[in-house]
């Protein structure tokens, strides 16, 4: 929860009557298992945006209202009964709720939380500079001079940014649309900022983008779901491997699972992988691998719905550790081994074990990442997805023994450079 | 750091002569390890009171002074050039520096840090009704009527209060100061709380208490000493045994080991242990028991000390998990296990792994202590504490299988326990 210079106030737009996407209000599609609208205003509340003036139109605002209040959204509207007046006329309904600076923002543009963190404190008119994602035949393009809005259309051939839909105005803006709104019957958002030569802020190299198409609908709901990856902690494997596929499932169950519930699969998928030791460790190696991709899921699903919680990631942890437990325990088990073989076992579980201790143990005492302070060990080889794709390898040449070697010096090495890192260094 | 209505200044008395000490100033005898003025003005520092004047004596004012700058403290004095005509007189002398609210602490008295977090919010005299360590003989009697100081004196009968050396005072009080100096060679303070009729502000069971002689430093030390135990993640055996044993170790060696010396001490007592079982399993049993009670004393010379750091707490921790899985390995190689020994001792090791995993685990997520927020589990066996007592009872006996299974058990069912607890009903 930040505020310091934020405005308390944002108007948004949802009155378009967004008829490429069947009928459905764009506000309502769902990026990243949410709702567009709901992510906005989530975001913005995030930022210590306090109250929010929607303006809506007959044809889908009891539909939206209905869904922002089942959600428990407090908020206030007013209606535009004729959207066809256009965007520009939107806002200017809104008038009256404004004595002081505030937010624009258009209900139907999916934003990562970035560019709402960033662009909560710009003025003017929110441009991008290199907009990825936008389709620039069909975006708005703004002409800058001096700082501030020169030309705004979608046909200029020279332009400097495109207009993200998000904005940050003062009352000021309303005189301007009253005498647009005077003299003509149909006015746009472009018209308004044109007229009053609103200042520009740049903010590029966030995602974001205006859904008009299924197709543009799916992408946005794959740019969310990766963004919502922490990278920082993942490991070479994960990074190459595990997410681009774990990312794809995540798009298409986004909508019908809940973090715990894909926690609960992975931590099936794992425990199945230990029984199948007993069969075939080949299949059993494949398929722990397997579950070490299924295991990236639940926190996609997670960060992408904005409903990432302490609790989820202590549980799908301890699941972890019970899993790796069990399935070093298994190969042990079912390998003949002497004494020097349990010993090698023993001595891989246990640096196993501690790579996670060494790194939970930190941001429990320190309350921060360990790979914030020493971003070193990132590159250290020996985390989890790194060591389960090892097992893997290994099994499929029925390696046992080589493989608690390599595990025991993998973690063991990484261990004990945590311990000297931390030691020698104290943050 | 906490503020709100705390005063941000505080006058501390620094002239008294001492002179049952043998000629040391009071305020730099040391209790838990720290001269009695750090902690007095670093707990108020704490408290977020800012400015601090202090009143000193030609004989011992240079030497306090030169302690506190060396210790990195701003403050201002003025000297009372006459401490014989009393402390009522030194607090008079503090007038010039005071426009607002303040306290005024005894710099020789010695307080625990629950007392100073809760004086500061008080207003007038600060009272104790039953001050448990305090020579009642000796202390200054306060007669309390209507809220205010009614008689004050040393000979009092009939009182409702100990006076604690603690007040929170309005500029109000110099004039009445003023008043007897004016009149009088010698001057108490009691004299000018009594003839201002000061509010009084009762706090009790709090330790705090004036140091006359080398008995009372020695017993509040010990007492310092005793607060600093985080007794609610103590086991059984700690709170029963392995505390009563390392305070009393702690309190000799305090003053001459940091906290991470003493961790690196329990460390090598550790692995010594570990060790010691290739010799003598019983003898390793004890050695490891002796090593558990050391364990204790990293953190309450670094709590005392008011040194607690979260890297001391992370390091001792990790040396803690290689050390007890260093000693199950131990027991494990030494035993001759066939596969099934095997087993028990992987998951021996792993329950105990556990237990500490799940709440460090839950320490990181939830940045709170699990045994906060579920103080069941504080109940529970199966602490380490409570598992190296048994594995030195079970290997008095020499009953290593018997062990690991009693371990397994106990822990794994401590660690199933916590994660239904928190599953069922997450914070």
């Amino acid at each position: 929860m930040t505020s310091g210079n934020v405005p308390r106030k944002a108007v948004i737009l949802t009155a378009g009557l967004g008829t490429r996407m069947g009928g459905r209000p764009k506000a309502l599609l769902r990026v990243g298992g949410r709702e567009i609208i709901w992510r906005n205003i989530k975001m913005l509340q995030e930022c210590g945006v306090q109250e929010f003036i929607l303006v809506i139109n007959p044809k889908f605002g009891p539909q939206i209202m209905e869904f922002l209040e089942r959600e428990g959204f407090k908020f206030r509207h007013v209606t535009n009964a004729h959207p066809e007046k256009g965007n520009g006329y939107s806002l200017y309904l809104a008038k009256d709720f404004i004595n002081e600076e505030f937010i624009l923002i258009m209900g139907d543009h999916v934003y990562e939380e970035e560019f709402i963190k960033e662009a909560v404190r710009a003025k003017g008119l929110v441009g991008d500079p290199e907009p990825e994602f936008v389709d620039i035949s069909e975006a708005t393009k703004v002409r800058v001079k001096n700082g501030r809005v020169e030309r705004i259309g979608k046909e200029l051939t020279d332009f400097d940014c495109i207009d993200t839909g998000f904005f940050v105005l003062t009352p000021e803006i309303f005189r301007h649309a009253e005498e647009i709104v005077r003299e003509k019957e149909e006015v746009s958002l472009s018209e308004i900022m044109e007229k009053a030569r609103v200042e520009v802020t740049l903010v590029s190299g966030k995602f974001w983008m205006d859904v008009d198409t299924e197709e543009e609908l799916e992408r946005a709901n794959r740019e969310i779901i990766r963004r919502s990856i922490k990278s920082g902690e993942d490991g070479f494997i994960s990074r190459h491997l595990n997410r681009k596929i774990s990312i794809r499932i995540t798009e298409k169950v986004i909508n019908s699972l809940t973090p715990n519930q894909a926690s609960l699969i992975s931590f099936l998928a794992g425990t199945m992988s230990f029984l199948l030791i007993f069969f075939s460790k080949p299949v059993a190696g494949i398929f722990f691998q397997l579950s070490s991709i299924l295991d990236g899921i639940d926190g996609e699903i997670a960060r992408a719905k904005m409903m990432g919680s302490p609790f989820g990631g202590w549980i799908d942890s301890n699941l972890d550790r019970i899993v790796d437990f069990l399935f070093l325990l298994g190969l042990a088990y079912t390998s003949s081994l002497d004494t020097t073989g349990w010993v090698l076992f023993s001595l891989a579980a246990f640096g196993s074990y501690m790579v996670s201790y060494t790194s939970e143990r930190y941001r429990g005492a320190f309350g921060r990442s360990i790979f914030q302070d020493y971003p070193v060990l990132r590159k250290i080889p020996g985390k989890r997805d790194e060591r389960i794709f090892l097992i893997m390898l290994f099994l499929i040449f029925d390696a046992v023994l080589e493989l608690f070697v390599l595990l025991a010096v993998l973690s063991l090495t990484r261990v004990v450079l945590t311990l000297i890192l931390v030691w020698r260094k104290p943050i």
